[in-house]
């Protein structure tokens, strides 16, 4: 399945305005954070959905009263359905990693869960730990509020510090909570989570007023074009609502209701996919793909190019911060 | 004025078979658990409110997207209502510390929070920073799902360790997250919470499904007579509630309402002050309190005594976590 979004003018100046207050946050030229981003000089963003919609699963379980047995289960039910992954609170990780056993699911721990206000330490250290008990990808929370203070030098640091804490096989996600945020927050915090390095962005918490919402998946994927991925979490519980945020870009779904989205997938009748199509499903017989290798080839060099920038500012920050344990990769 | 709670039949054949329960989760006597509760042979407990509902206040801003503005503003509000304390999220502690100055308001860091299942290790390293940050008091938060799956010992370690990471004078609050428990796991937690050495066992997050009810504020300080104190959290916003809870026990009130309770409890008549007696607040002309000071000494010696007990398990259960980081004792 191919589908395609639009870049319509308004949301481009939104990007671009925004590109502009970032640069000036964190102290570089417009052009050089531009030139990070040069899908924006596009029109249209084309992707395809080639695999099972169980591949695009981080089955999710994060109670705080979640039990042994009922991770257990997660763990089962997402070998037997082939799920990406499992995703479950740092302090499971270790159970999950022994359930899961030699299966290829991936094991997703969260971060300084689900606030987002504990100190850059913390969340490295966590971090670590969860590596160290078997988790294969960390989905860690923004600082929303020093994000709401425009305080993006803290912000940026507190992604890449985590980043940096992991091997580069590890993916980050990165959650913005977007309920609590502005459009012009959303944008930010993607630019601040792709120049910090992270493998995606992610919408919600599922803790907090509210989950994903397709227009804001929608933006996210504009704006981190295939720099980044964008998970799509909180409130996804069927899989008319799976579609939709893929549809709209999202390559990874976090869900609790991984099992029934499956079962409904085999249910679904055209006509559902139809009316699917309606709200945002372009459906192309084109099979060109929007990873063109040239844009992320460039992207990826202008992105070491910028975080060599920044590389003083952050060692600096680190420096301050980090006394009490140095990050260091892992494996 | 003066309050009394008296152990109904029922309530104190729960907390019995509960201590029955416990001890055999972590594997001691009995009747060496219940010698640490000498309380439960009372049929009254009485206790007092000598000084003004402020200094029972600890005033609290937790929202993820809490700006550095309305941190400040919070300590400022403290200070000039003479709260005891303001309680942040811990990447807001350096920031708290200094907008306090050199004023007596105590700076509370909340741990683990809200969910309580990060690893003890990540904990006690959460912790360490807000001390060295700042933080008078730890406000940690139980890990609930192992409380769930009656892993006792592993409740009991994670709430000890955190209290042996900081020196004596810091206060370490438990925080029970009472609306996913049973009457019978808020015992649990309570007698596990005063064998750990925490100082408060506390009602709520605030970010569950519920906050702080009468009744159980009641039965946590039914429990913990005075060898800790309770602390009433999560929807506590008037004088009436703060006075209802105060009256069953409280001696701290966590809210983000400080300053309408404060303003409510100038203007309250003295009929409406009848009015909750009538609910719960018995006025007595006695002047004798709940601290009896011989079995404060009894429970004291007892909790040392459980404590060496504990001592080898406990130090064998942190020799395998804390291989990354050695606690030690602040200041």
């Amino acid at each position: 399945m191919n589908f395609s979004l639009t870049y319509d003018k308004e949301t481009k100046e939104l990007i671009q305005n925004r590109i502009n207050f970032t640069s000036k946050r964190i102290n570089i030229l417009p052009e050089q954070l531009r030139a990070v981003f040069p899908h924006l000089l596009e029109t249209e963003m084309k992707f395809k959905m080639n695999e099972d919609i169980s591949s695009y699963i981080d089955h999710t379980l994060l109670k705080p009263d979640a039990t042994k047995e009922q991770i257990k289960q997660l763990c089962q039910e997402a070998i037997d359905n082939k799920f990406y992954a499992v995703c479950v609170n740092s302090n499971r990780v270790k159970e999950a990693f022994e359930f899961l056993g030699k299966n290829s699911v991936q094991l997703a721990a969260v971060v300084g869960f689900p606030l987002g206000v504990t100190d850059t330490n913390c969340k490295i250290f966590e971090t670590e730990t969860a590596i160290d008990n078997g988790a294969t990808e960390i989905d860690m929370v923004i600082n929303v509020g020093r994000l709401k203070d425009e305080e993006y030098f803290e912000v940026l640091s507190d992604i890449r510090e985590v980043v940096k804490s992991v091997d580069e096989s590890v993916k980050v996600k990165v959650i913005l909570e977007t309920c609590l945020l502005t459009k012009e927050l959303i944008v930010d915090a993607c630019i601040l989570s792709v120049i910090g390095g992270a493998s995606f962005v992610k919408t919600s918490t599922g803790f907090s007023q509210g989950g994903a919402k397709v227009e804001d998946v929608r933006l996210m994927k504009l704006v981190v074009g295939d720099l980044a991925e964008v998970k799509a979490s909180g409130g996804v519980r069927s899989y008319e609502d799976a579609m939709k945020m893929i549809a709209n870009g999202a390559t990874r779904i976090g869900t609790s209701s991984g099992v029934k989205i499956s079962k409904e997938k085999n249910d679904v009748k055209q006509n559902q996919i139809d009316s699917i199509s309606d709200q945002n499903l372009n459906r192309n017989s084109s099979s060109s793909s929007f990873v063109n290798p040239k844009i992320a080839l460039c992207g990826a060099f202008l992105t070491a190019a910028i975080s060599g920038f920044f590389a003083g500012y952050v060692y600096q920050q680190n420096s301050q911060n980090s006394n009490k344990k140095n990050p260091k990769k892992k494996k």
